[in-house]
């Protein structure tokens, strides 16, 4: 087995600690000013809502699986495509499966996906199923998936290619992608715009912080959500302290 | 901004006090003696399944975007239906969007969530989605919705009328109709029929909290579910306790 | 009324046991050796992913309501199959409902699962709704449902036939077929390879804590997921001690 | 092979012959003031949408397939039901089968409905798919389906019953039903109110003939649709001629 | 009954004429220019694929049914919206109907759609079903529907307002607007854009045209499509004979 | 440009000729008993039901579009990998497209199938839509889609791979594989067992039609179908004749 390579170019650690402290309802809001609209996937949902993700895509895709293929519940370490992708993600990496949304049967299970957090991977994202989710839901990794099914998933599934792009959850997702998940879902934010995105994104978080404290303290939306310029200069100076 | 009147039409605070001590299971099936068959939002469901909504109904209409309605990400609080309506509700209002069942953006975020909250209004419902569901879920606050999505509102959705009749998870809902949920879900009770409806249920709830309690007890359903003459007898000598 | 006899071919209790002890991902790996790839029911999701079930499949067939066929509302326990069904099923049994998949109403709720849990009933799995399922989830029964809706049954759903072969969540169902379960879903398992089957899937399950106490301390999946010679070896040695 | 009988219960052959001449909107609104709302079968769809359908139920259940169940490909014409059934309907009967609106794969194809034609049966509906529809569409017989698949129905389907209770596209269906059809579709007539639906839905077609006709000459729908009483004085005398 | 006015703001008949000859597809594509990418409706298909749609929309909104609203069965033409549209559409108009995408019950049927037909009306669109839809693929006059269902509007749907903004099949349409539509579906032009999109369309339709002849006669795409400066002369030149 | 070869290990034209006399009815079953169960693409349906499709794919794989990945609306034939396939494809080629399934927007126009008609390709298939049906129809070419939409392919989907094995319909494709359809749909046959696919399914083709001629004459099923002995004699002398 040859492993392959994560992208190199890589994210600075503490701009993926930024990332994970960011909602991707705010993230969302700062891709679409870069003019990226499509960038939530759909029907992808959180196994471990409690944990946030922020890492790089290595992708995998799969086709529908065809008997001349590969011989079913056989997997050989050396040449199934699942395998080398699993062997391969290290720190940083974020695992996302194309499985055509397809839940009838599972991408991985919990054995694979134990593998992948040893291996220090940030996460792993399928829009298709997991297996052994009551046990994957165990593992202090950030999971995401379309669904669930105990089914092997060569029932369904053929691992075809190793990072190239994807389609998962209705969203275009290159190597190297930075891929950023709380309980709400899971968002791509092209890797050119990456820096921008997550700090501008940081940014607003902050303000909007300042925003709900004011809001819980009883103010009206009226000047406040959006800001005018007076709520504007509270905020700096609220930032300041 | 000129906020809109709640309807005058008031249900009775400990009505709606005992509305939110009557599950929705037993609600259908009184709405059903008075002949309402289409009462049940299919598709809405709560993010806080341990509180209970009663309240009265204040309606968003949706309806789909376009370009030259307003522009993405701006949002003029005097004039923006959504806003006016979030600065509109007061205690014991729910307010209840028309998403035409549409979740692919959210329909409002936690800032008005909170706001409506402060707002002392009794809860929320959209067969759309929310944005920062994760935050929504910390608010004291009984919101019920289609689906969750960090998409800004005004990728899918722009708010077109206040207070009109609406469809919602397919039940019509107009203004001032009993907005009830429970885990199970929510339930319209059009106002007429309101008093009558939510007596009746709590009747029939103590009534089956002594059925359970004699099947609890080992009982068979033979002459306690329904309840025989017998059974009504033990059940009025219970309730005199 | 006259109860309807369970199978008289039961699987031994310990048996079942052992079955509550193997994940549903194991057991479908062992289904499909014996060449049965149609076993998982789809969108049929537990209320209480942390219980575990195992039984027998009572069936349950529901039609489509028609106005003729009953009365909306009235229930005569002595002629009802549903209400016969309930005061039939007995320890070891499943209760298994064919609805069609139709979510729209219920099939039964919070009483009559009282009642079935009360008579030693192993479980209840339906591939349509429960009503009262807040209620449902407090009772220490494994139960799975298609979804949940407060509305009578009789809206949408009329029992038809008991004991007969039927469908459930895209799985054929036979009377006496072993029916499990776990937070993942449910698995029905032919009776006559349950044995087999069962068997079977708990020594693959030791086999994979085996394997995955490896991964967990660090070790590759190369030669252990699946084991080589070397590691079956290990393997054999652990499980002597 | 035991051939099973149809309904003994016979509706007339005029009344069969009347209904043909009636379309399924008249004949809904006439089961409609009898009470009957769930009688259109969903999503079942004409492929000859040119012929009418009148004749009454024989039906045949499929469940799941399951692997030991049948070998696929094999079909042992005296025990298999779907080949019985084939062989058993005569006519007058509509061959209405309930495949859990399932396309997947086929129910049926062109050899057994050829030969369903040279009994003399009616018709086929069924909402799951038939396979050679190109071919089926050739032959005179009012046909309907869900789908079409050219897959054989072994890989999906297990024919259980001939002549019980079915649901079939969201409709009860009870042999001995009339079943109707027409381009818009199927709708099942109870045999208990055959007769009065047939012969007042008849009555109203001709009145809405008659309605039509003055529409079609440029009459507003004021006092004509639904029609006052001059106009059905007009109706009346030109009735009469 | 008093019947509603269409928009006072006409389109000039002959740019409705143009709009005929131009393909939805060449006019979504100018549409696109203008910054309007949500305009084509979803599911929603042509009953006559041989008739061009070209009119402006006169809207009717349906909400779900509920008992207290109406009684089934009966229609005040006086006082029920559906009617008062009906009677109200005149020459240009399209009657667009928001049926929610709810096709379990028609919109209308035959005797509507011909008087819709008699008063001069360019056409009907619903997201929603007709019933007789036999009978109005009969009629000339461009219809579009969400499905087909021989049932009665008041099963499902309460007709609520009248020339209000709708969506329909997720495109928002306001009064005025301008509907085109052939084979392949109904397309909403913002009554501002309308004579701007449509003038170019034609132009880019002409253009098309004789790309297309050069493609047919054997051309390579490259350099023709899209047509580079020598195509541009060489259509300038073809146009001008 | 640069265009792209087609798979040079090309099936005999007599034996694409001989299946496009077959049925996919006829030639799913003989898939069958080479093991192969994932053969029919679904959702998929013929633009024109009279013409047959014989072919070797020549696969195009889309992912979801991506706003630094294109400018909407603009295509440059020399990198554009839509418009390269489209001048690559040649005689004996299908153009399979794997568009998700998604039918939002249209993954080629009237222009290019007529240009991949003039290059003498066998056929276009996708699981996405078309644009310019109601034109397309017009094209003597075997046509299969999952929808149709006016809207422009670059809304929703970008062309990244030429000839990688894709999925469509829910079936592998690989470039090279034989691609048949009929009025039912499409059928994927691996090049390996083409052969011998196409002529057992010629050769049942045929039984079949003998089998049919005696059902059409009035013979039971029983003997015939499946054929006992003496049937097949009775074929084998038929045949000679």
């Amino acid at each position: 087995m040859e492993p392959v390579s994560s992208t190199p170019d890589r994210v600075a650690p503490h701009l993926l600690d930024l990332a994970r402290r960011v909602s991707t309802a705010t993230l969302s809001s700062q891709l679409l000013k870069h003019g990226f609209a499509h960038a939530f996937m759909l029907g992808v949902r959180p196994l471990r809502p409690d944990l946030r993700l922020a890492g790089q895509a290595f992708t995998l895709r799969y086709i529908p699986v065809r008997e001349d293929l590969e011989r079913p519940g056989e997997f050989d370490n050396r040449t199934n495509k699942q395998r080398i992708a699993v062997e391969s993600v290290g720190p940083g990496d974020v695992l996302v499966i194309d499985a055509r949304g397809d839940t009838r049967a599972a991408t991985l299970g919990d054995i694979l996906a134990t593998r992948i957090a040893q291996r220090g991977a940030a996460g792993i994202v399928t829009d298709g199923a997991f297996r052994d989710t009551p046990s994957i839901q165990t593992i202090d990794l950030p999971t995401y998936a379309g669904g669930q099914s105990p089914i092997v998933s060569t029932a369904i599934h053929h691992p075809q290619d190793i990072n190239v792009p994807i389609g998962c959850g209705g969203v275009a997702v290159l190597p190297g992608d930075v891929i950023v998940g709380d309980g709400e879902g899971v968002l791509v934010i092209p890797r050119a715009v990456a820096e921008d995105v997550i700090e501008a994104g940081y940014e607003q978080e902050q303000r909007e912080e300042f925003i709900m404290s004011k809001i819980r303290g009883g103010s009206s939306i009226l000047g406040v959500y959006p800001p005018d310029e007076r709520t504007l200069q509270e905020y700096a100076e609220w930032k300041r302290r």
